[in-house]
């Protein structure tokens, strides 16, 4: 069956439902070029206003998971978990979670991407460990996951084609924002990667894609749904980005609180939160463990022994991550500390991730240089007390850090004598 | 001032409303390359959901008109008058209004397009007079009209740049039917091409751009706003194109009628219809004339010496233009007979300027070639009384006339008995 592009825009233009066989023919067509980009423009526009059913979604979803190479993973024993999240200011829980849940047996094959904006991404972190690789064949990544039990590597260029050429046309073309194609964006991706159940981190709140809890709920189910009627177990966490996630925001310094996490030695409520997200994945993968239990690797070595033994399989230099944890050493560094007593009200993730980015730990555009040593380290989160004087954060930088810098971080920052206690994990949909 | 396009695409997307500098921004930019039809197709399709104010549109109009060259006629001493259809088919009105109102010696200085589809265009039925040339510049052009008062020349290529790629956009992403956008599309060219004063006949019905009367009125208004808010007098005639205008659809057959309705021998509703018109067009230059004075124009020869006077200035082949009332002498003639007494209920102007297309006498696509003899000729009319086997149509092609072809004329036909005559003005919107 053939089709003209023009006729199909309309029909979604007029509210009109797609069947398989049209949505096929137009990721098809895509991704050879004969549907040219202003053709999808109009189509993704047209679909801000009038939608996409579940069926429209999953068919869309597919149709991406096909255009591009399809892993199989088959040859590692066991039920593989996958896990990602929708992006956030601070998010190291990769980092720290899939050698946690591989230290109990789990097989842990994971792509990651690279941070834009004011959102990090977990490879830019890995990257701040000198010698690691990313870079890894299809069988050389399936040899590592059946060798140490856990892997961590790029997304291959060769995954879900259509997705690389409509999230850059969407990105400018005001069609970003739109639950379904957010939703198959993130699916086609985590499906082609071939695991076979996958854990949703949907963030919400103004660092997060999602501003509402309304929202995130609705992609949440979205992509749920869209995961199990393809066959593939998947869970959902909302989860809350109002504040960065952790203290560290930036790349070497969030290794350093993964690798203290780790080693037992991470926040309480950081810990709680990891263990948490732990137990769906183990969960996923048939294993019932306690939330004791889950934090017992992380106090007795086990997680982080996975972690190194990921590291060096990937060719890190092991003396570097060692010394992740010590203290960053930017030429120029700022101590911002409170001008009033009360507590913590608000510590905005959008504004921090910014001036984060600002100081050179991320990308305003795809090409821009990370500077590892760069980023935030707070002192204090939202719901802590403070006396006038006591230090709240720490700006690093080897740029020298202006006072419109140091405005903007005060900007993100509430103190009053409310206090209020934010919850990690709004909520779990299955 | 400088935008970003995607701010601007997501403001009008979320309902906003463009300043001039952003809409003189946009197509600036449009027409450089700068802002690539990807981003001007997903503006299309939010203006589809959003719409534009009237503000908006007269500075679409406006900055369309700076993208090209821009006609001054000045030299020529009068008000000219100019004079648009929205398309029909069968509409072979300029042929007769242009020279008919320059027998008052108001001066007609038009640029008329080519047919696309099931509309014909009236640089194609000039086209069946050998020899005539349709290209002039600019110098030309006003020494024609300065000499005889009358020139109907093709639309020049300078002329509104940014309608021409933002058409050829629209045509394939769906985003044709939207009245802002046509009606910066007709009136930048009108504004362009120099006139004072402007009548557009916006045609409605099966076979015309606007399906209902509401829409045209919408799209009337919208228009005769623009032309009067940037100092062209403007009227808007609303007219009946539920069936082909007049008896002939084609080329060369239309032009018989033109030529013999110029000789005095029109059909008599078709002739009150070009007088009404032309009442109007001498009004908006200043020249008041009742009906029986135009009438009087067709039946003395005074308009038939313009007509003549300008296709000798056009060097068209004075000997064809005197045989142009010959019979068709096509290889293929097929006669559509009554098959029941009755009235003519309906003669459906879509399916009959398709079937006329597929004789021969239009193009499905740009570069088809048109046969000039080809065509569909009527004996009847709608409201016209038939006994069974009396003559209704004459289909003439050079190619075989296929069963099919006649089929699909019988279906655009309906013989009941019921009398219905429909008007051919609907309104006047000033």
């Amino acid at each position: 069956m053939t089709y003209r592009m023009v006729d199909l825009i309309q029909k979604k233009r007029d509210g009109g439902i797609f069947d398989e066989a049209e949505i096929n023919w137009m990721i098809e067509n895509y991704v050879t070029g004969n549907v040219p980009d202003y053709q999808m423009a109009a189509l993704a526009m047209a679909i801000y206003f009038k939608g996409m059913t579940t069926e429209e979604t999953a068919a869309l979803t597919m149709a991406m998971v096909h255009s591009g190479k399809e892993f199989d993973l088959s040859a590692i024993p066991g039920i593989k978990v996958d896990k990602h999240s929708t992006g956030g200011v601070g998010d190291k829980v990769t980092l720290i979670l899939a050698p946690l849940v591989a230290s109990f047996g789990v097989p842990v094959a994971k792509m990651s991407g690279r941070g834009l904006g004011h959102t990090g991404g977990t490879l830019d972190k890995l990257e701040s460990i000198p010698g690691f690789k990313f870079e890894k064949t299809e069988a050389a990544f399936i040899e590592q996951v059946q060798k140490t039990g856990i892997a961590v590597i790029g997304q291959s260029d060769e995954l879900v084609k259509a997705d690389k050429l409509l999230y850059a046309l969407r990105d400018v073309t005001a069609t970003v924002d739109i639950i379904p194609l957010i939703a198959s964006s993130v699916m086609s991706k985590k499906i082609a990667a071939g695991s076979d159940a996958i854990l949703l981190d949907v963030t919400v709140g103004d660092g997060a894609f999602m501003k509402t809890v309304e929202d995130a709920r609705l992609l949440a189910r979205t992509m749920v749904d869209l995961g199990k009627s393809v066959g593939r177990e998947t869970v959902a966490v909302i989860t809350n980005m109002s504040q960065p996630l952790g203290y560290a925001v930036g790349n070497r310094n969030e290794m350093t609180e993964a690798v203290k996490t780790l080693q037992g030695q991470g926040p309480q409520a950081f810990r709680e939160f990891i263990a948490e997200l732990a137990q769906i994945m183990l969960e996923l993968a048939g294993k019932t463990q306690s939330i004791p239990e889950i934090l017992a690797h992380l106090d007795n070595g086990l997680a982080y022994e996975k972690f190194v033994a990921m590291i060096e399989a990937q060719e890190g230099d092991p003396r570097a991550y060692e010394n992740l944890t010590a203290p960053l050493k930017t030429k120029h560094q700022v101590e911002i500390r409170a001008t009033q007593s009360g507590f913590i009200h608000e510590e905005k993730a959008l504004g921090i991730g910014i001036v984060a980015m600002k100081l050179g730990a991320g990308r305003a555009t795809k090409n821009d240089q990370i500077d590892f040593e760069a980023g935030v380290t707070l002192a204090k989160k939202v719901g802590d007390a403070v006396t006038e004087g006591d230090l709240i954060a720490t700006l690093y930088s080897n740029q020298p850090i202006t006072a419109e810098l140091i405005s903007e971080f005060n900007d993100s920052l509430v103190i009053s004598d409310e206090e209020h206690h934010p919850k990690e994990i709004l909520e779990i949909v299955r």
